[in-house]
This record gives C-alpha cells, sequence and structure tokens, in this order.
C-alpha cells in the first residue's frame, strides 16, 4: 500500500496519518502538529489498532517534547508529563497507548543527567525504534505465516488485522501484503464485519490498494465461499489470547472459526507476543464488552433499518475456542496445540532472545 | 400482529397490502384498485413473500374479473387472460404468482358454461380460499413446530419466513406467532439477515408488532448468542426443499446450521409441502442466483461503504445440509431422518388426504 498508516514527518514537526473515518470514500492524509489535533486524531479513531494508537502515541510525544523551549531538566519534565497525561487520555482503554507513553517517559528519566537536546534526540530515536519494531514484529509474523500457504490460495479474512492497524504489514494481512511483495497472487475474501464494516471498510480498502485480488462478502456468506472451495486458509488477528489459547477477536470469528472447522480448512490466528495473556486461563475469562444498539439499528447513523424499541444485543467480540485453532502465528514462529505448553515455550524463546540483545 | 399481509376489500374492490417496502420506518396500508398499480406493487415487492404473492394475485384476477363489462364468456374470458398475462409478467421467476393465476383460470373455464356473474362469484371464492388455505398451512406448521419447544425458550430465526410473507403466521415464525395467541413467551433473536436485512426490517417488525421478545443481532453474532445458551431451537424457511432433505434458503442458512450443530441445538427448517421438490435429488442441483454488487457495498444505496472497484461476490441462497437438520416441519407433521424416505411419505399422506378430499 502506497499510503503509510502512521509516520513521523520531523523537518514539519508533524505526526502524519491517513484519516482512517473517511475511509474508503475518501483518502485523505493529515499532517498534525497541534497538540490538540492530535489528542483529537486518536479520540475520533482517526488513527486506530492498538500497534498503530502506540506508533502515534510516541510519536506525538517526541513532538511534545521537541516543542518545549527550556534547558532545565525539571521543567522539561514537568511539561513532558503534562502532554502524556493529556494524550493518554484520549483513549482510556487502549493499554497500547500507556505501554508507549510509559516508555517513552522513561527513556527521558534514564538520560536525565544529559542536556535537555539530546534527551529530545533521545525521545525522537525510541519513537522511530517503537514504529520499526513494531513493523519487524508484523514483517515476522508474515514470514511464518507466509510458509503456511502457497500462491494462488484463497484466503479468508474477518475484520482488519491489517496495515491500517500496525505500522506496516498488519497481523492477520502481514503474510498477504508481504507475499505480494514477493509476486505472489492470492485471493482474499474479506468478511464485511457487522456492525462497523472494518472489513469493507478497512480490508477490503487495504488489500485492493496493495494489488491484492480482494472480494468483499457479508459475513453470512462465509460458509458458502468455503463449500465453494474456494478458501484454503483463514487468518484473522486477535485482541488478547488465552493461555489455553482461546483466541479473543472481533465478533464473529469463533464463528468463522466454527466453519472452518465444518468444512476442513486451517483455521490461523495471528497474534503478536503482546498480545497472549498467560495471566488469562482461557476465553470465558476475557470479559466481553457491549456496545450501543444504535451500532445495528442505524447503518451509518443515517436511517434506521430496524424497527424502534426493538432488543439488540451487540457484543463487539467474542472468541475461537483453542480447539478450533490449527495454529498461533507470532513473531518467533507458529505455535501449535496443545497451547498451554507450546505457547509458554514460545515466551521461553522470547525471553531468551531478549536476553541475548541485552548481552549484546 | 394487527396488520394483514395481503387483503381483498370486495366492497372497495381493492387489494389491500402493507407496503413491505416501507418498513419499518412506516406502516403504510395500501388499498390498490387500479391494474397498474397492484401490478407495479408486485413488480416493487410491496408485497413479498411466495405464499402472499400468490394470494395477492389470486385477488387481483378476482378484481380484474369483476371489473370485466360484458355477459359474453369468450369476451370474457379473453380479458380475463390479458389480465392474467399481464399480472404474470410482474414477477417472471416467482412460480408461486403463475400457480395461483393458473388456479383461478382453471375456475373460470370450470364453469364457462355458467353466467359471467356466476363466474364472478366462482372466482371470488377461489380467491378466498387460496387465501384460506395458505393460513390452514402455515397454521399446521405452527401446531407441529409448538410442539418442539416450550414455554420460555430462545429461538433463533434468519431472514423472514414470517407473516409477512404469506397470509398469516408465516412458516418459520409460525410457532412464535402460533405460541403468543395461546400465552407462551418465546425469546427470539433474529439475524438481520444481511445483504438486504429482512431480519432486521421484517422479522423484527412482525415480531414486535406481534408483542413478541425480540432481540436484533447481525448475522455474526448468532454463534456468541448461542455460546452463551440463550437458543434452544433454530427454525428457518425454505425456498427449495431437495428429495434427500438438503434446504435451500435465504444465503447464511447453512452457516447458521453448521452453528446450531456444533453447540447441539436444534435445526428446524418449516416447509410447506408445495415448497418440497422430489425432483431435484440434492441441494447441489439447485442453482444459486447471484444479486447484484451494490446490494452489498452501497447500504441502503446512500453512501458507499466499501472501496470502488472491489470485486463483490453475493449469492442470494445457499443450502443447509440435510446432515445438519435435526426435522423438517410439514403441514402434515414433523419429517426426521433418513429423509429421502420421510419425504416420500409425507407425499403419500398428502396424495391420501387430497384423495379423502376428493371423495367427500
Amino acid at each position: 500500500m502506497r499510503y503509510e498508516t502512521v509516520a513521523l514527518d520531523d523537518e514539519k514537526s508533524a505526526l502524519v496519518i491517513l484519516d482512517q473515518t473517511k475511509l474508503p470514500n475518501e483518502v485523505e492524509v493529515l499532517s498534525l502538529t497541534g497538540r490538540q489535533e492530535i489528542w483529537q486524531a486518536i479520540y475520533l479513531l482517526k488513527v486506530r489498532g492498538a500497534p498503530a494508537i502506540g506508533v502515534a502515541a510516541a510519536i506525538a510525544l517526541y513532538l511534545a517534547a521537541k516543542g518545549i523551549d527550556t534547558d532545565a531538566f525539571e521543567s522539561f519534565y514537568r511539561q513532558l508529563r503534562e502532554a502524556k497525561d493529556y494524550y493518554a487520555s484520549a483513549r482510556p482503554t487502549a493499554v497500547n497507548l500507556f505501554w508507549a507513553l510509559d516508555r517513552m517517559e522513561r527513556v527521558a528519566l534514564a538520560h536525565r543527567e544529559e542536556p535537555v537536546a539530546a534527551i529530545k534526540e533521545h525521545l525522537r530515536r525510541e519513537a522511530v525504534r517503537v514504529k520499526e519494531e513494531d513493523i519487524e514484529v508484523c514483517r515476522a509474523i508474515g514470514e511464518h505465516g507466509l510458509r503456511l500457504i502457497k500462491d494462488g490460495d484463497g484466503i479468508l479474512t474477518h475484520c482488519n488485522a491489517g496495515q491500517l492497524a500496525t505500522a506496516r504489514y498488519g497481523t492477520a494481512l502481514a503474510p498477504i501484503h508481504l507475499g505480494r511483495e514477493r509476486g505472489y497472487h492470492f485471493k482474499v475474501f474479506t468478511d464485511e464485519t457487522r456492525p462497523l464494516l472494518q472489513g469493507a471498510r478497512l480490508s477490503a480498502f487495504e488489500l485492493a490498494a496493495d494489488g491484492v485480488d480482494t472480494t468483499l462478502i457479508c459475513d453470512n456468506m462465509a460458509s458458502q465461499v468455503m463449500k465453494n472451495g474456494w478458501v484454503q486458509a483463514v487468518f484473522v488477528g486477535c485482541d488478547r489470547l488465552a493461555a489455553n489459547g482461546d483466541a479473543c477477536n472481533k465478533i464473529g470469528t469463533s464463528g468463522v472459526a466454527i466453519l472452518a472447522k465444518y468444512y476442513d480448512i486451517p483455521f490461523y490466528v495471528c497474534a503478536p507476543t503482546s498480545t497472549i495473556d498467560l495471566h488469562t486461563a482461557r476465553g470465558e475469562d476475557i470479559p466481553i464488552e457491549e456496545r450501543p444498539a444504535h451500532e445495528v439499528t442505524e447503518m451509518w447513523y443515517q436511517k434506521r433499518m430496524a424497527p424502534e424499541g426493538v432488543n439488540v444485543y451487540n457484543p463487539a467480540f467474542d472468541f475461537a475456542d483453542h480447539e478450533l485453532i490449527t495454529g498461533i502465528v507470532t513473531e518467533f514462529g507458529v505455535v501449535y496445540p496443545p497451547y498451554d505448553q507450546s505457547l509458554r515455550a514460545i515466551f521461553a524463546k522470547k525471553a531468551g532472545k531478549t536476553a541475548d540483545v541485552a548481552k549484546a
């Protein structure tokens, strides 16, 4: 895709994002310099997806630091903390937002003995690193995922776990984007993903923009597409993965997993290790957020499509039972059942790599 | 429901219908007298659903006959044929339309020796009979279906196989409407049924209008609702049932059937014997109509919700494999596997009843 989800324009001291609320009808790249407009962009979901929000927050805090006009660390740090608290209030439930802001603050504190100008440079590098690490994780997921499929395969996906949710490649869509770079031709079916249509608006957009053969279907057509023999693998993203392998993701994911099992199609969950939560035993322990009825009854808030007063159940997520998951694709490789053992092993591998980096 | 889907107002020489294209936002009862406005109402789906179309056509042809100003049979019959051909052109693929019009024509021919005024009265009675027979078939399906569930049960349905598709009760919704008459309290979950939202617009409307506890969900939420333990039975309608029991119905039906099997929930297909086609061996032999992409990409034709140029696959139907169907509810009773035998037995029963009626 020729658009970047989120980028730093250091010359203009700007956070550059693709406005996702305008997609797919308008492609508008925003160059944001004011603190309030950056806060609004995060709050209004102009930039969305946990990894992309983390990168945006890191860049935003660097830009705030850059604009602080003082040589005294105490004054600099006080103003940095103000900016940090301000940005943290934009999406109070977005874990990656806090994670990125905390990481930036730690860098400032670690270099507190250096001149403020040097600290600003450390913060710039850290913001760039947050983005590069995200790209590396997604690229690694893409590499591992790509080995599970072959050129020409039909792939079905649900929601948008793509480049638009990350700095590049995405998670579930990483094998497809990476394959595209290498000349593979996949045929991708994207569920529209009611009620908010992330599949129709975002996945269809980014895949088509990348030149991928993309077919949009309504969620209830996945069974027929599978029955037709058009799907060789399903790839979905993951909001939170429990220790037993249960994968919490956008509503509808469990249904797709059950259909894939029925039609004997491999079902893969793409999950950076940052989304794996070994402290959560199983999917049932993850609370399911319920969202407002109007998302279901008023498409695009223009015209009601259901009678007034009807009850609506609108859960935002469900989870695919670990028994339905063929493999979990992480940045450290593909993990297979039994997940309670293999997920712990991947964390040991991760700890080993981190230790290697620390030693180096 | 206090509204009739389709009715004869003989005093005003009018076909009275509830305009289904305005639902759920406006409840408009139309009293149609002109041939052209009746033709338009059928063509524009203001009245829809195979049985309801049949009833509307019978009433329309009676009204046309009533308006023919001649005492000579030949002239009367020529004008009746003109009206018949005109109405038949409104929905060229609607089998029930031709069936009802042919039935009316046969009545006129059978009484050709009688005065034209008497023939008109025979046609009036026949139109009323077409409607009453439809109500009887639906009521019988409701009776048999009601025995499969108990008061307080949660029922999931897909699309609209309800009163709005028939003269009264519907097929899949007949057990619910009939149960409601008898004081049962079911909790009904209705899939919105993308792309055309018959579940959100029509089933939710008619169930709520009947005072039934109704909850609207997006199609991709059915799995979560079942997982929650809220569904004790699934009832769906049927467009065409093959000899082996494969049930062709609105797109998404096969997915719901697979989910029901996975969660061990009984899945019932409500099918009047008129929809059972013993000459079609299996579901694969039924051609799947594909409909235009804009139904998927432009909700309510107001605003695009998918990128320009994206491929769309939009099959209008799929079928539930007979192995997924717990029972088929007909007006002659509930049929169980093996369907290749039990469906033939129900036709023998039907033939017996028809013979009894002929003898009487």
